[in-house]
């Protein structure tokens, strides 16, 4: 009955913006939420949407000052950037395609930076962003959020420790329905933009769920996809990006993956799962019971791991707020990145060193993501046949 | 893929103080997660802790004004009572022997109350807590944060809108396992309290989850315990309070229950578990997994209803955050009082009708808790035998 | 992919009568499908109804010499007891109140039994019978059948081993749903005996299934109950006997159980569950995945132990036929309680001592059966006071 | 409680030998237990090992004659073709590369067949004896036994029945593993022969489980699979065929697939699942809870309909012999299709048509699964390229 590691709170939050997250968006007010947990952040400037009006409008609702509510991001990259106590970290939430030129715009005024995945919306952004990034010097967080549960870092953990032994088998798969119908036809706005190439990429069930899968896979076992095999494909008449992805992987030292990502899979809510073989064990794990992790040592029986249980080690501790047993979820997984950037901000602006341990995903990962989009793109359009992913 | 009803922010939080939770505390950081999440309260003053400089230590890591940090509960109830930026609304979080003093304090200067379970130390203190808060016509809310989880206000509405037809059966049950050993014996904060009478009052597990399991049980159902037989029992050695009760109750119209409250049964972490039987069909929902609500109806196949899934009534949307699958837990659940406790008392300080489909567990809500404990306490002392609950 | 220890055939297989299990009856064709799967048995002779015609006609069916297909069960014991190849072994599967005469019957004539619980209608009779049948020296099988689960038997080797430590909690249940309507007033075979004293006994759901679960329990933890509270309930109007039954136990030694049995239970198809919790560890069964056990060692991580998996043991390797993860079920295990019987018949007429090793159950846990079922009916009499189980 | 509508009992078996099965065998065991449990057969004559002292060992101990255990399977054939009591079919159980000249033996004379799968060692001896077959008449029964699930069944018709809608996904795995280490280095039997090309044909894993699993997402959905690309993998050093398979599937009409085999997946027992996703519903079953299934109509909660329990039509009562909640498992749809093919040789002996709505897989099952294998070898071959599956 002693509280996790987490859920530590600031003297001083640390001044935050927002650009996206306007009336009607999802991930917005997930990044708003994440934000207050932990107590580490004060929201105090906004381009909440391309509307002015329904800009302002949120901006009151969240009681923000009418001045730090800016129409275009350009604007308020100026403007804050200018202030003594202008935002320190801007958190962008847009479609897809306006990550590379927000990103851009607060990264020359040395603001630091939580980006929702995808980095960008083609492979070449990011690789252009990389390079921006690396000479600004500031942090650019990615919020690949699976990524934070207690669970999945004691996986990493036991995967770096050689409790698998060596990894044969890398199965990810995240399904959903909620595209099963062609909701963008009726002006569904999160399926609109997310089916629209102009803003989402050249992937669609791909960039939005697939590179959550594809990251989770390489953040726990460490290893590096080298070549696949893609059967992208549109199942709602109509579609213009694919709603189901079929993709085999072959990662360096000789592992071998599948991952299916899917977002017309009828029953499927959010099933982003996860399974690992090795030579000594095998682990598996699934976000919607993300508390738990399955544990297979060779010769001996499965045990199920729980957050803050026994057998949960520091990896664990630290990314949890609560007792075992007491479910923490979404919401705190995503929390805890923006903790975890807080503390890396703070250091950052301190002059220290960034943490070796870190595990916050960043420009790498975004790349990463990004190249995996592209060979999954490049494989179907040649009919499925293998491609190597483009370092 | 749209959000769930909550996470709404506020432009003016509402000015919270708090009356315990300093350093090694386990719910006082839950109710500070609660307030902050979504942003409807700012916590502004506070006495955390018996030892005035451990509670200043407190205020400092929280960052309030050294001013506002009070080294006792009565000179806080003064001091903020007379200031006009006072609190407007005092968590209690301490030792259970502590909540009717100070819900009193503050009680008499219009301050509206959020206080941890169970009520009082005794049925006694809550009875006459009932009579001075019936006067002062403050908001008391008392933070069962079980019965707001979504899937547990969507088993409530289906019982009123009687899809279980005539209740029969009520089996309820909440095990633990943190005190299998005598941690008390060993100085551990959180057992210490919770296993001295003078502290928690006359029950032990039945006090500190026995209670909810009550509560959640009358909650979902809407049924009134009329007798109970408890056997009440210390299982580790020294404890000078029940570690485990069994007892079984009978309810108004003819209802049967059993309920098991332990914190000995080794494996089980928070293992708080409720099944109402009706005439018409089955509920069964499990708080370690608490998105997910099993309806069986009556000759139909089982249903699993998740919150924002298809199935899912306007009572859960309102206490929900996120889309189907991303789960929700503990804290969000704890966040969803607090918010629907900013609700109430902004409505009660702008003169409205307070709400009368309010879910808010309150003032009867604790007297009736403390109605159970004392009648399975007078039942195990006259050997297990079959007593009434007073009204 | 080595198979169990079961599924051994035999040249000679013993010849076994019926008595009872005609048409419409379920555990009649349950017991010759729990008789045939490892050969053991020859069904050779039956008495299978009270009404002649139905009894020739089931013969016909199932193979049988007309002439030793018995219209009344005195004469089939009669008859068979003279004939030089007559029946070594006879299965009993009536309703209840017909057990002790059966039983008394074929005992005189040195044929070996199986019968089906409760051994008889009342205690007084059990008590009875185990006197005559200590004096006839035949073997007497009870088939209290989930106690030949493999996981079952090694739940019992694991306690016998102190792998839980000092027992302190022992939680039973097991609910159906099948008696939620009177389905006795629409002539429901099964459900007609069941609900009649004078064919049933003085327990419905009690003697039905509540035996099993008492049995379950005591079979692994190895305690004796010493006192019970129980509050027997009749929910279906009109029902003659309980359908519901709430019981608290005190077990030699301190153990406490509670104990659920419920024919009314919505949605609860065969739900026998069995919950230990020691001072060392936890295990928790479910009869409808019989072919898991979890094991939660004190401060480690629960185990989830299967049959023929790692970690499950001998006893348990006795009592299976197929690898891990080859589901076995309700008729492996009935039929496994048929093998061992074929077992130590073949011992006791070889004139060899019974194994000490055996978990066959018999005369003594027919009588403790019945001592339980006498116990609850007087305490529930008593307006569910405390009352000792006679010895 | 009224039982399923399985376990009918014979007055006259059928008479039944086998050719395999001797001592250390896992499936000849299997097939026996099979073909007692419904009391459809008696064996009567076999041809155990090809060590004839192993095979009359085998024989003793199963109580056969010992003039009809022979040394080998030709004169097995001839000598009971001649009896006029002479086996009316014969079970198949040795290793696969025998299975063909096996059932050319008994074709010729008249005997009907029950053969484990694959059909055959390879795609060309299946077709040779798909024509073989079909000019002697004889009945050809292939033992893909977990077609014969009660749920599969469910499933099956469900799907026929358009409550899916028009298939989109068959997700399907069969994951073990028995052969992570180097088993047949050691000498084990079973390992022994299954990864000896010689033996078992040109698949490992993939004509092992493989095949079960692309079996019976065909049987389920009613599609067959036009093209696939297949990675194939052999991660056990020193093994002379895949011990993992990774596919992907087209399907006629436009539905997609995934396929996983393996044998090396640590922590997986037996887990054969099948996922289907159409446009008006899902379906999920596991092997290893073989009683569930999941049904998921579009827009509605999640359905777990139970064998036997509301919602499972005829096709799954037929299949069935207990009510729900009683475990039925492996060897109870082992039994199922032994009990079938009872029922259809009777049928072809009495000159009877053959049941149209027969769901034994026979012949061209056989074949069609030797085309997967096929398929996926010489795609594997060729780099995982995609391939056309031979009709």
């Amino acid at each position: 009955m002693t509280i996790g590691g987490r859920g530590d709170e600031a003297a001083r939050p640390l001044r935050l913006g927002m650009v996206g997250g306007g009336p009607g968006a999802f991930i917005g007010a997930v990044h708003r939420m994440a934000a207050r947990l932990d107590g580490q952040f004060a929201l105090v400037a906004g381009c909440f949407s391309a509307d002015p009006a329904r800009g302002r409008e949120t901006g009151a609702a969240l009681g923000l000052d009418p001045a730090r509510v800016y129409p275009d991001f350009a604007a308020m990259a100026r403007a804050e950037g200018r202030r003594p106590d202008g935002i320190q970290v801007v958190a962008i939430v847009t479609p897809n395609h306006l990550h590379a030129p927000v990103v851009r715009a607060f990264l020359g005024r040395g603001i630091d930076i939580i980006c929702d995945k995808p980095l960008t919306a083609t492979l070449a952004q990011a690789r252009r962003l990389a390079a921006s990034a690396g000479r600004a010097g500031v942090l650019v967080v990615l919020t690949h959020n699976y990524s934070a549960h207690p669970m999945v870092r004691h996986a990493r953990a036991m995967v770096a420790a050689g409790a698998l032994g060596a990894i044969r088998l890398v199965q990810a798969e995240y399904a959903q329905d909620w595209l099963a119908e062609p909701l963008e036809a009726g002006g569904h706005k999160q399926a609109l933009w997310r089916t629209d190439p102009a803003q989402a990429g050249s992937g669609g069930a791909l960039g939005d769920i697939g590179t959550h899968a594809f990251h989770l896979a390489g953040f726990v076992t460490g290893l590096a996809a080298e070549a696949l095999a893609a059967d992208l494909h549109r199942f709602v008449p109509g579609r213009r990006l694919d709603d189901n992805a079929h993709v085999m992987l072959r990662y360096a030292g000789g592992a071998k993956g599948m991952l299916w990502a899917s977002q017309v899979a009828t029953g499927c809510q959010n099933a982003l799962r996860l399974r690992v073989y090795g030579t000594a064990g095998g682990l598996e794990w699934d976000q919607e019971a993300p508390d738990r992790l399955w544990f297979a040592p060779r010769a001996a029986p499965r045990q199920l791991i729980t957050r803050a249980g026994p057998g949960a080690g520091p990896e664990a501790a630290r990314a949890s707020r609560l007792p075992a047993g007491h479910p923490e979820g979404y919401l705190e997984a995503f929390a805890t990145l923006y903790a975890e950037a807080a503390t890396a901000i703070r250091a950052r602006r301190a002059g220290l060193p960034s943490d070796p341990a870190s595990a916050l995903p960043g420009i790498a990962e975004g790349v990463a993501g990004l190249a995996f989009v592209d060979a999954c793109v490049r494989s179907s359009a040649r009919g499925g046949a293998w491609v190597r992913l483009q370092p």
